[in-house]
């Protein structure tokens, strides 16, 4: 935004180049047009470029050339419009903004739109503000959406800080807000919750985008009711009728191929089946993990595997660039190869494989063959935001002590159970013995302790519970201070003083996640911005991550994406019981339960 | 505007009633509904409103009926959205905007983005303030895009007032404007004319919908310049290549289907011929006269012959429903039946004849089978509006008369050549006789005089001329206040008696069209708003404009469509020879030439 000047004013000198009165910046010559508002690909096109938007497009651009204009020989390659992202979290990378700009760029990713919904639960309003101005400041288009739901889940968990009606109507006055983030209080909206209310007429009366999360496959009133509430798009889905429904009402529906999302098969069937009009369909990552974006890809990845589900590849296409452009409001400056757009584009030699060769954005060229080729300054973080992880004291084993009724022999514990590759817990319950008065954990059955460090407010408080699934068979500790969505901190563990060692650690370096095993720590991923993201670049993020990984692995851990499922657990709001600052939560009831039976 | 509440407000209780909590307004059952999002017909779905507003669109709605519910039965009958009509003149109809809506209500049209070119010429933006108002007060959607090109012909004549960007900043302030209207200076856009980009850029820096109106089948570079200079639609495309060319460019292309314009047939080719996207298409009218409306009807017209073309029926619904939605940025407002929106809705028995059985605006009955059932009150408009045919003095002959230069016996005169159902006139010469040293009509050779009374600023300035092609063969003259685009008057004669007396009979009524024989009213429409409106029912008016036309008939004209060759010729901006209030025009040259050669 703050780097490109508005189309209204670049006008005038666009014409200029339309005409052949003045030179362009940049022309590219001999490509095909791929063409989001008409559905074609047009040959032989050429593109000319000023002030960072398109001044023509069409062919024999020989008129737009003078002595200093960059030409760029496309020898054929498609054009195709910069990839854009729907929806998602830049947290989930573990990077900053700047860094995420970076790793995806060279994926073709030259639009996001971000909800920065982690960072406000640790910093509130100044959290979402510091995303937001180093959003502004990207050479890629950034947007905010605005998190709605700070808490997730008011009185069952206390976070860093809480955002209600005020801030979010506060904030749809900033530049860069692009609308409301996911709404993932769907059974409040239903209920006619005033506070939830109150965010979604906010947003709507700025003009702004409501986004949604509908996060059930009951499609009945509930569902309408929620349709009716305002949220105007839905990346929830994960069945056929799911996005046919949302379209159905109005809504767009988000397809997502997240790192652990794979939403996108079962709903494109809606499409390529039964023929429903794909304008309204919005590919989106949700949550990329920095290996994925190293080894992957972004949207290019979207795009390539919705290609491969059997869709056009004009339409899949389209799915990532114009119709999430039109979502937005944002269809006259993203989105398309159009003049005054936005100069972002992708040249590709396959429509279908989408190998991205040349990424331009606004006008510039950043990466070429994979690699970043363009400048972004590393962005440093205030100290404000690098010291969030207060835990009021050294915590030692005695910490993580639970201690058993009195005069109990054993005790019938209740222990969350970890469900592979899927987000809802089983509530499980388990006879663990007593010894000196505290109750034992039990590595043959795999039940080790789980506890919640409060790390926002310096109390020193510890939940300590159970938990079942990992499969930690030596002396161990993780700890991560991404620990959704209250973010403080969690620590697995089969051993109170590794426990109580990888929370120390991570008080030390302002966050991340550890691996400890014995007195030693394995692995360390820090994450010393706001405890959730790194300062550093995501090769790096990611190796670490990758060693953090193998760590766990060599205490025991079998689980396919374990951290995930580690970091969670104090998500309060997923069936079926959790662990929470207020202790252990039975997310069927939304109650908080004793921890023995 | 005035009358519906708010989404953000009526949401709350939009919830209630889908969750079944409270009861509706209306609920309609049982209806095949044409969803315009999904590009479906989805059988056997209830409808229930509230406020206004959809609550619930889908299976069953008896749990939203209450004892005081009204309940329409739709017995299989398909819910088509109320209709769209992108762009349009009210004052095309002869009628105010309140009788607009009464006669095109009872065919559907729910929506109408109006454009109030031709009072802007007379009144200036007082003239455009009234119709803003009076387009907010109506019970149906009528958004009003403010004029861009008054006058049309800078220099080449002189309007009642005048616009340019001070107007238009201050104009896009107001609560009804949705835009710019059609930016006619197509030639000043490529040209980089400072006004004309002025108020492009006021449009687009208000985030609104910038109007275009390119006339020329170049599709060069001037055509690419104008698309960088902004406008984002375009409806003088007539042929296949001009609507692919504007979509490709990512312009909305509008398919007209006026009383006088055919232009969808050859255009819908792009989509029915070589599978264009149709989503960046769009229906309208432009210019409909009252006995269309009376007699032939309005978008439902336009979408039966898109029909008729070969596209598909949901494929034309769309164009004229939510696509005309998304253009403006009012999807979410009005365009398809889904929850939230406006409860603009039809009911139709067959999807491709289109008949409109009942209409339903804003969630009350407006009409049924063909009649309008709900009361709009009349309009008042103020004296200012009324008495805007300002002549000066009374008119005599000698006013009309033309004098041969000192000495002649016979010139050479400029004569306006009409071409029969062309808008473009022909430079003709002619020689005419001179008696007592004024030059003499040749009814024989169909060469008649024209006249361009001054009536704005009552100089009482007359500027005389010749024209042939009406036919006239008996002592005769036809006045109008319609006179595009600066509406001054317009009388033509083959006896000045005659002319004098129409003009002086328009004055007296404040404006209209009359045609007089031999001191006799053969015909009258009175239209006392602005010299452009009358102040009587649509159908009032097509009868009185059926009489005027028999009465141009028995005065010998046999042209097609004579009175809108009338009315165009004073438009200074269409080829080859045209009268102003400046002189006889050159349109070829832009430069004012003498009567005689």
């Amino acid at each position: 935004m703050s780097t490109i000047k508005p189309w209204s004013e670049v006008a005038p000198r666009l014409i200029e180049v339309a005409m052949g009165r003045a030179p362009a910046d940049m022309v590219i010559t001999g490509g095909q047009w791929v063409n989001v508002h008409s559905g074609e690909i047009v040959p032989e096109t050429d593109v000319a470029i000023l002030d960072g938007r398109f001044a023509y497009v069409g062919p024999d651009a020989s008129h737009t050339i003078g002595d200093d204009t960059e030409v760029i020989e496309a020898e054929g390659r498609y054009l195709v419009p910069g990839l854009c992202d729907g929806h998602m979290h830049v947290e989930s990378g573990l990077v900053t903004v700047t860094e995420f700009c970076r790793a995806v760029i060279p994926h073709g990713t030259t639009s996001m739109f971000i909800d920065p919904h982690e960072i406000a639960n640790v910093l509130g309003l100044p959290g979402v503000k510091l995303m937001h101005d180093e959003a502004m400041d990207m050479p890629i288009n950034v947007h905010v959406q605005m998190p709605s739901c700070v808490p997730s889940a008011p009185g069952l968990e206390t976070p860093g800080a809480e955002l209600g009606v005020a801030e979010v109507t506060e904030a749809m006055g900033w530049p860069n807000i692009i609308g409301l983030g996911e709404m993932m209080n769907f059974p409040g909206v239903a209920a006619g919750n005033a506070t939830m209310l109150g965010e979604i007429a906010a947003t709507q009366e700025a003009g702004k985008t409501v986004g949604g999360h509908y996060a059930s496959p009951d499609l009945g009133h509930a569902f309408h009711a929620y349709v009716a509430g305002g949220p105007a798009d839905d990346h929830e889905g994960t069945r056929k009728e799911d996005a046919t429904a949302r379209v159905r009402q109005g809504m767009r529906a988000m397809l997502r191929l997240g790192s652990a999302w794979y939403d996108v098969a079962a709903q494109v069937k809606a499409i390529t089946e039964d023929g429903v009009d794909s304008r309204n369909f919005i590919l989106c990552t949700d949550d990329s993990h920095s290996g994925t974006l190293v080894n992957e890809g972004h949207m290019n990845r979207v795009v390539r595997h919705a290609i491969a589900q059997g869709l056009r590849p004009i339409t899949a296409i389209q799915m990532a660039t114009l119709n999430t452009a039109q979502h937005f409001g944002l269809e006259r400056e993203i989105g398309s190869i159009t003049p005054g757009r936005r100069a972002d584009l992708i040249l590709s030699s396959d429509i279908s494989a989408l190998p991205i060769e040349l990424v331009i954005a606004r006008g510039k060229v950043m990466a070429k063959d994979g690699a970043l080729t363009a400048e972004i300054p590393h962005r440093t973080y205030p100290e404000f935001a690098k010291n969030t992880v207060k835990l009021g004291k050294m915590l030692a084993a005695r910490d993580f002590e639970i201690a058993a009724p009195a005069g109990a022999n054993q005790v019938n514990a209740r222990v969350i159970g970890v469900i592979e590759n899927q987000a809802p817990t089983k509530a499980l319950e388990a006879p663990l013995a007593v010894e000196g008065g505290l109750v034992q954990m039990d590595r043959e059955n795999d039940v080790c302790q789980i506890a919640l460090v409060e790390r926002h407010r310096a109390t020193g408080q510890v939940t300590n519970g159970f938990v079942s699934g990992f499969g930690y068979n030596i002396d161990c500790a993780i700890a991560s201070t991404v620990a959704h969505d209250s973010h403080h901190m969690i620590v697995v563990g089969t051993n109170r003083e590794d426990m109580a060692l990888a929370a120390n650690r991570l008080g030390e370096v302002g966050g991340g996640i550890i691996v400890v095993s014995k007195g030693k720590e394995l692995a360390l991923v820090e994450l010393p911005i706001a405890g959730l993201m790194a300062d550093e670049r995501a090769e790096i993020v990611a190796d670490k991550a990758q060693k953090m990984v193998e760590a766990m692995e060599a205490c025991g851990c079998t689980l396919n994406n374990a951290y995930m499922q580690h970091s969670l657990l104090a998500l309060v709001v997923i069936p079926e019981i959790r662990i929470s600052d207020v202790g252990l939560v039975d997310v069927t009831t939304f109650k908080k339960v004793d921890l023995f039976v």
